[in-house]
């Protein structure tokens, strides 16, 4: 990599910090932490002041008509634009990171470029995207995901709030962020969204920088073994319906699956309702989830269908009804090999520290991934929390990323 | 066995079957099944009308401290007396036969012979003990537990209930059944109780009348393994603390290790509840009940012992933490040989064939045993029920029982 006559620009570390504390006002819980549920109050204050934000910036500001909202610092010539962001609403108990460190990072790459006075070839976009949590509407990445044509947008508005009647089209006009841009797959040069891992394996392996090559596929189900209640002192072994022993046999062979097909193979069994739940009663109901994720789509395929077949053939074996609902399946995304290069070569210039590493939970990159090259930087979580006010990442850490994010879209948008 | 002069007499079945449901009209549930907790107005009611009962049949009739009921039939010499007897509290959603059948066959028997003008050498007793099921206060079998002295008479009427306040002491008060008698262990000649069997084990093996060898011994304990909360997409499985695949993998040794024994070895996992409970949230916390049966205690000590071994290693292995508590443990009750022989003639006697059993469940008579020679006699229970408004015996298998009970205390009380 030849050194471009960018490459000691550097993010102020400072007004990165504040913007952040600044925007985690908006929601703030009692204690720390933040609560803004997408397109309440709180998301709306928060949105206004990020708008402002960008305003004050010299960006032009456009909010399409799921709410996406897109600011634009324009580029020496009139191409595709560099887009980096991530998304500003939160779940009930967020912390001050997920989602926000991305869009504020964006801003202050975006201040860097203007008090240094430097005009990138191509614009550079900053946005965030509705409804990212999926925590008040559900599916999650709900505005990257109508924006890249994945879901209709009548759809979109149509959908309920988990908690009352009100439905995102309502919600979206109530605090004025029914756009007039229209949606539907921008015309973007490249993605790059930047984010706290959510996960402990930087903190454990002691890497300030990852370097995210993909999206692990989600497979989750919901598994319903129905047996026969009994006493579980009258009724011998062999004349049992035990709904719960058929689920957590099921769970046990989940696990053994996982460490058996080792590589990036995740399982977790972490829902279990018992019907009726009493020490001397024998179940007659076992209601589990089933968490299975792999960053290959054959084995994730294969874990699958494994775990079914087991579960129908214990709950065969038993005498038990097995049925088996399909709560989501995203198939594994691969973010663009060159940029994920970038994203790395960029961090060792630096003199960063990096991993390779897949994600492990949904971003709106995996989205932006479906019509342009994308790529995701991550920096570390202190003991791998979030969704949890005690969400951390060190400053230091979060200016780390930031600088990583500030010489990727340099590079992008110098192309 | 030499034919008895007595060996022709039956019990009137039609008498016995109404005084079943003139007693299950006290708490008599919508729809069918009986509401009669220990010590209510309900188990006033039926106590009342039982007492008449016994009254009505000639009896005499002693209320102990603990508010045990006994029933005295004069016999022709001043011998300890052969008592029989079971309960007539029920659970909250029970049956019209749990307890109350053995109690009401005991009046059915006195009955047949007051009818048929026929004395025994020894009196025969008809007794109803408190608070057998435990369902409004524990432990259960807490009149007969105190009665031969298990269990001091002051901690037993202090027991308060499971829903308010209201101790054992102020509730016989209350229903007036706090009476004079002394408790203590009875001069009683010999104990046999009558009893549906609460399984489905005769029924299975279409026999129609059980011979209850023991009472199953018992171990009761819960398992709280405490890990850590996590993402399930972005936390390795290395890093994981998983307390619900620690509890899950332990309820799959547990059903391994029953198999692995055989015999009589039974468990159950009845209750599990996962905290956060969440799909994709690795669960910190899984708090599980362990139910361990066997009729022999070398076993029951040697299962116990491998759970306890197996729960500790899983959640060593996973840097979890375990916690053991002891809910109960009941040494295996061998009832008497010579009267277990004396129920299987009379059965045969009687044409009827039967089972050599178990009892699965905890009985009045495991209580009677640790103070005089004790056997019981088990009818069957349509698909196992009980503990349930659907509990059921066909009338002709009550009365065969009763005709079993009524030969069985001839015999006895004739010796």
């Amino acid at each position: 990599m030849t050194t471009a006559p960018w490459s000691a620009l550097r993010v102020d570390g400072v007004r990165l910090l504040q913007r952040l504390q600044d925007l985690g006002q908006f929601g703030a819980l009692e204690g720390g932490g933040t609560n803004r549920l997408a397109l309440s109050d709180a998301d709306k204050a928060g949105r206004d002041w990020t708008v402002q934000q960008m305003r004050d910036l010299g960006m032009a500001v456009q909010v399409d008509a799921i709410g996406n909202v897109v600011g634009t610092c324009a580029g020496m010539q009139d191409l595709p634009p560099v887009m980096t962001g991530s998304h500003i609403d939160t779940v009930r108990t967020g912390g001050l990171y997920d989602g926000n460190y991305g869009v504020m990072a964006g801003l202050e790459v975006v201040a860097t470029l203007r008090a240094a006075g430097v005009r990138t070839r191509r614009p550079i976009q900053v946005a965030f995207f509705t409804n990212e949590e999926g925590a008040r509407f559900q599916p999650d990445m709900m505005g990257s995901l109508v924006m890249v044509g994945g879901m209709p947008l009548q759809a979109a508005l149509a959908t309920q709030a988990v908690d009352n009647a009100a439905t995102v089209g309502d919600e979206l006009a109530r605090i004025g962020y029914a756009g007039s841009a229209p949606v539907g797959a921008p015309v973007v040069d490249s993605f790059v969204e930047l984010h706290i891992e959510q996960g402990p394996v930087l903190e454990q392996q002691d890497r300030l920088i990852g370097v995210v090559q993909g999206v692990q596929g989600i497979c989750w189900m919901q598994l319903r073994f129905t047996g026969t209640s009994n006493h579980a002192g009258t009724t011998p072994m062999a004349l049992r319906h035990d709904a719960g022993m058929c689920a957590m046999r099921c769970a046990a062979f989940i696990h053994n699956l996982v460490v058996r097909y080792g590589g990036s193979q995740l399982g977790t069994v972490g829902g279990l309702q018992l019907k009726p739940n009493l020490i001397n009663v024998i179940a007659q109901e076992a209601v589990m989830t089933v968490d299975l994720r792999n960053t290959q789509a054959a084995p994730l395929r294969q874990a699958q269908a494994e775990v079914l077949a087991f579960a129908n053939r214990i709950a065969s074996e038993n005498g038990v009804q097995c049925e088996h609902r399909q709560l989501a399946d995203f198939e594994p995304v691969d973010f663009d090999a060159d940029l994920v290069d970038c994203v790395e070569q960029h961090a060792h210039a630096l003199g960063l520290s990096t991993l390779r590493m897949p994600s492990g939970a949904g971003h709106d990159a995996q989205m932006l991934a479906r019509v342009c090259p994308s790529a995701m930087v991550f920096v570390p979580s202190r003991q791998g929390l979030s969704h949890n006010v005690h969400e951390h990442t060190d400053p230091d850490q979060l200016v780390h990323g930031a600088n990583v994010l500030l010489q990727v879209l340099l590079h992008q948008a110098n192309r």
